[in-house]
C-alpha cells in the first residue's frame, strides 16, 4: 500500500462522520444553565451569614456556579462549531451572534451572582434550542425545565 | 465566635442543599448513551477496511465510545447517590439493582462493540428516566432520542 | 471477513477483560477520604479569622475538600459497578446499601465541614476495604492511614 | 446588610474582571496546533506497518492528535467569547467567521490524518494571532513555531 | 484593615498547610503502575488477532495504558514537589534522579507495550515507597500488589 | 507472527517518538504563571470588602489562582521529565533543582496570595525558558509577557 492511499480520506469515513457522533442536544447546555440559576438563587438565599457552615456552602455554590457556567459554554461551543453548517448559517444569518452572546451571558453568571443572569442565560439556551430543533424539523422536543 | 458554632451545620444551608444544586435530569445520561450507540453503529459500518483513514476513524470512534460510556456511568451514579433518597428506595425496592445493571450495561458497551449493547443501555436509561420523573410527579417530560 | 465475525466478542478479549484492568484497590478511596478529613480538621483549626491569608487558605481547603470527596465517590463507584459481581452480592446482600451510604457519607463531607463526617467516611471506606479483600481471600493487606 | 446590596455587582469587581484574568495569548492554541501537525506527520511516517509496536504508537498518536485538536478548539473558543468585545467585532466584521472556520479546521484534523490539515490549522491560528495582537497594539510578539 | 495586613501570610495558615492536605501515599502511584503492567500483559495476550472485537479491546487497552502511565507521572510529581523538602534531599542526595528516572520509566510504558517496562516502573515506585515511608519513620506500611 | 516480534519496539516508532509529539514550549507555563500573578494582583485590589459581589469575585479568583498554579506545575513537569535528556543534565547540572524550586514557587502562589510570589514564579519560568531555548540553539524566541 503506498502512502498516497494512506492520506486519502476514506469515503466511508466521511459519509458517516461529519460530527464526532451525530448526537447533539441543547439539553446538555440547558441542564447546566439550570444548575447555574439554582446556585444563584441559593447563594442569594444564604443572605450575609458569616458562620463557617454558611461560608462552606457559599464557597461551594460559587465554585459549582463557575463550573456549570463553563459547561454551558463548552456545550454551546460544541453545537456552534460541530453541528452547525454553512447552510444553517444562510438560514440563520445571526447564528454566530446568538452563540457569542449566549457565551457572554454565561460569563456574566460567573462574574456576578444574580438569578437574573441565570434567567437570561436560560433564555439564550432556549433560543438555541428552538433554532437547533427547527433545523432538524423536529417538533416533538419540548423545552422543559428539570427544576421549574 | 466559638468553635462549636463553627462546626454546627447551618439551618439555612441544610434547607437549600440536599443536592449540589437540585437540578437532576436523566437526559444527560441519555445523550451520552445515544452517542455510545451511534459509535457502535458507525464502527460496524466501517467494516474491516485497513487503510489509514479508516484506522484513524475507527480508533477515534472506539475512544469516543469509551468516553461516552464513562459519562453514562458517571451521570447515573450522580442520580443514584445524590438524587435518590431512602423514601424513593422504599417505593422502588429494586432501585439499587436497576442502577447497578445499567452501569454494567455501560461497561459492556466498552468491552465490546455491538449496537445491541447500546440499545440495551438506552433501555436501562429509559427505565431510570421513568422512575425518576415519576418520583417528581412530572408527566410532561417525554423520553425522546436526539438521533432517532 | 463478514460483518457477523466483526460483531462477535472475541474469546480472548472476554477471558482477559472482565474489568478495565483487573487492578482494584480501595486504597485509592481511602487516600482521598483521608484528605477530606485532613481538610475538615484544618478548616476547623483556622477558626473564624477574616484576614486575606486565612480567607485564601479556607477557600482553598473547602474546594480541596469538595474535590477529594468527589474522588472518594468516583473510586467507590468504580469498585461497586466494575469489580463486584453477582456472586459477591449473594455473599454480601447489603453490598448495594454499603456503597450507597458511603456515597452519601461523602456528600455530607461536602455539604458540611466537620471532622466527624470525615471519620464516618473513613469508617465506611474501611468496611468496604474489609469486604473487598475478603472476596479476594487476601489477609495481607492492612487498613492503615497515611496520616494517622 | 439588605439583599439588594448583595446582588449589586461591585464596581471594583467589574473594573478588574472583564475576563477571568485578562491574560490571553494565542500561543496556547498555537502550541496545540503544532502538536496536531506533528502527530499527522509522524502518523504518515509510520506507513502501514502492522506489528504491535507500530499499532501501539499509531493508536497513541491518533488519540494525542484528537486531544490536541480539542485543546486548539477550547483555546480559540476562550479568545472568541472571553477576550473579544463588540468594539473588536466592529473593526473585524468577519471575526466570527474566522473563529468558526478555525474550529472547523481543527475538526478536520480529527476526522482525517493529513499534515496538510495541520498546516491549514496553523495558518488559521496565525491569522487569529495577528488580529489579536493588533487589537492590543503589540508589535513585539512574533508568530514562531516551537517545532519548525 | 489596611492592605499590608492583607498581604501578610497568616501564621495559622503556614503552620497547617505545608502541603495541600498533608496526606501523601505512594500507593496512588503504585495502583496506576499496576494497571499499566496489567494492560501490557493483556495487550501481549491478545496476540495479533485482527477481528473487530480484538481491535476494540487492544485500542482500549493502549489508551488505558497511556492514561494510567500519566497518572503514575502525576502522582509521583506530587510527591516530588509537594511532599519532599530540602532536609529530605540532604538525606537522599539522589532523590531528584530517582523521581526523574521513574517518570522516564512511565514514559517508556507509553512509547512501547512490554510487560518488562511495567515491572521496571513498579520497581521504581517501590523504591520511592521505601524512601517515603522511611522519612516518616513508618515501618507498618507494606509494599503490596493489589494484583499479584 | 510470533509473540517475540510483537514485543520488540519498532525502529520506526523509536525514531519518531522520543517525546509525545516533540512540541515543547515553556510559553504554556508562562501564560499560566501570568494568570496566577494577575489573580494575585486583582485579589489584593479587591481589598477587604465583604459584600456578596466581592465575595463572589474573590472566591473565583482564589480558585482560578489555584488552577493556574497547578497548570504551571504540570507544564513544567512535562518539560522536566519528557523534554530534558541526560545530555542536557550534564550541561545544566542544577537542572533538577531549577525545576524543583519552580514547582515550590508555584505551590507558594497557592498557599498565599501575594503578587511577589507570582513575580518570583515568572522569574523561575523565565530561567527555564532561557535554558530550554539554549538547548535548541534558538535565539529567535523572546520571553514576553502577554499582560505586561
Amino acid at each position: 500500500m503506498n502512502l498516497l492511499r494512506f492520506l486519502r480520506p476514506s469515503t466511508i469515513a466521511s459519509a458517516h462522520c461529519d460530527g464526532p457522533c451525530g448526537v447533539y442536544d441543547p439539553a446538555a447546555a440547558r441542564i447546566a444553565a439550570e444548575a447555574v440559576l439554582s446556585m444563584e438563587k441559593k447563594i442569594a438565599a444564604l443572605g450575609d451569614a458569616r458562620d463557617l457552615a454558611t461560608i462552606n456552602t457559599r464557597t461551594r455554590f460559587i465554585v459549582i456556579k463557575e463550573q456549570q457556567a463553563d459547561i454551558v459554554k463548552k456545550e454551546l461551543d460544541i453545537l456552534w462549531h460541530d453541528y452547525f453548517k454553512p447552510e444553517h448559517l444562510e438560514k440563520y444569518p445571526n447564528l454566530h451572534d446568538v452563540f457569542w452572546k449566549a457565551a457572554k451571558a454565561a460569563s456574566k453568571c460567573k462574574h456576578e451572582s444574580n438569578p437574573a443572569n441565570g434567567e437570561a442565560l436560560l433564555k439564550a439556551v432556549e433560543e438555541i434550542h428552538n433554532i437547533f430543533w427547527a433545523t432538524k424539523n423536529r417538533t416533538d422536543v419540548p423545552f422543559y425545565r428539570a427544576n421549574p
